[in-house]
């Protein structure tokens, strides 16, 4: 198979606690998208309010220097992708988000756009969810039924976006992040979890994968223990197809 | 309609912090299976473990005087179901839980049992998810895909178990509790959310319904605003078909 020429920036959170609506990543969304890119494709699914959150997101990234068409303003969102430069689906909750790409029916056009023609992804809490090989490892509420959890599979495994450590003070009887991920893992033929702190982001590039931000992240994989990794790490051996499955 | 003869204990949390398996509920579940139930059908299927689940519910509940038998080691668990006089359906993973129910053909069965013949139904966090109108509030992670969110329909409300006020003092930026259940109610037909914050549970005895417990329960309806309950409260106006739906 050919190097799919793939670039994605997959972000834990839009905002961080003290910050502003993308105010963590903004030098990072620069050097990703670079000087080529005029106009983003926004898509604001995830949240009820599309209208609201399309300028939100317009605000910031106009500050950054860039244009930005909102897809749920376009009488055809098919079409708004295939003429897209550069697409960045915002948070919310996932499963309202994918419910909304297969009814739209963009899931096809939107891998082709990004595994074929190589116009970058950007990607933040749901948005990350939705870029990756399935929504299993979300932590919305099932607010809505989506005809699948597979989503866009532009990486071949999934993320945890906001992932927490365990507070080792709580009298709270559900479940651990860590413990919802291992459930997981319970399941034959599941795909590792990249669990993403806040603050952190994936940068993937053909078939490099590289962790940024500030805050580290946690590796699940089935029948293994989990790993810690510091800002930096090479997480390309991800990518590999030989990972697709551990069953 | 006829009034319906079902009979439900559904609790927030089988554990409560500092306390043993259904350790602060023994009087609950005595005074509600009575001395006519001598024995209880166990449904494991939230957990992977279903032989160390089984084992762990038979413990308690012999002590407390009921023998039990597991549905897992029926060859044929429709049968089981058939032949029961009261279902207790623990916790784990809800999504599992209704998938597993589904693929083995128990939703109607289990019905039936508990609305026609109206022999007492128990479950705990995920069973009682199991109970409701549908899955759309669990806590849960979406690890496995179930063919349906619709529950077994013994009430026409959800349940948010394990119930958790926000925590004025937290920096994480994902959704409190509140908001993902906002959230749910920010699309259409969606059906009132009785938050349950651990050491709570709801008595249902045809339609008369009543708070037990010592934690008190948040109750959400689309459009309004949430309010509070406390221990003792009647819940028996969510039974009332007219609010089966709040489009
Ligand atoms: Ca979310
Ligand atoms: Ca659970």
């Amino acid at each position: 198979m050919d190097v799919p020429r793939r670039r994605l920036l997959l972000i834990s959170n839009s905002t961080l606690h003290g910050g502003g609506y993308l105010g963590h990543c903004q030098q990072q969304i620069k050097s990703f998208l670079g000087e080529k890119v005029k106009r983003i494709l926004f898509v604001p699914y995830a949240l009820h309010n599309q209208d609201a959150y399309a300028k939100t997101a317009r605000e910031k990234l106009e500050n950054v220097g860039y244009g930005v068409d909102s897809i749920h303003e376009f009488s055809d969102p098919v079409e708004a992708v295939r003429k897209s430069e550069a697409i960045f689906i915002g948070g919310g909750n996932t499963f309202r988000l994918l419910k909304a790409l297969y009814d739209k029916s963009l899931i096809q056009e939107i891998r082709k756009r990004v595994l074929e023609d190589g116009i970058p992804y950007m990607g933040s809490s749901a948005g990350s969810n939705a870029a990756t090989i399935s929504i299993n490892t979300t932590n919305d509420m099932p607010i809505v039924y989506p005809p699948s959890l597979e989503a866009l599979g532009l990486v071949p495994f999934n993320i945890n976006p906001h992932y927490l450590d365990p507070d080792v003070n709580s009298t709270h009887m559900g479940e651990t992040r860590e413990k919802r991920i291992f459930e997981y893992h319970e399941e034959s033929n599941t795909f590792p979890v990249l669990g993403l702190r806040e603050g952190s982001m994936l940068l993937v590039e053909g078939n490099k994968a590289t962790l940024q931000g500030v805050t580290g992240a946690r590796l699940f994989v089935r029948g293994k223990s989990p790993t810690e990794h510091q800002p930096g790490a090479d997480f390309s051996f991800l990518l590999a197809n030989s990972n697709l499955h551990n069953p």
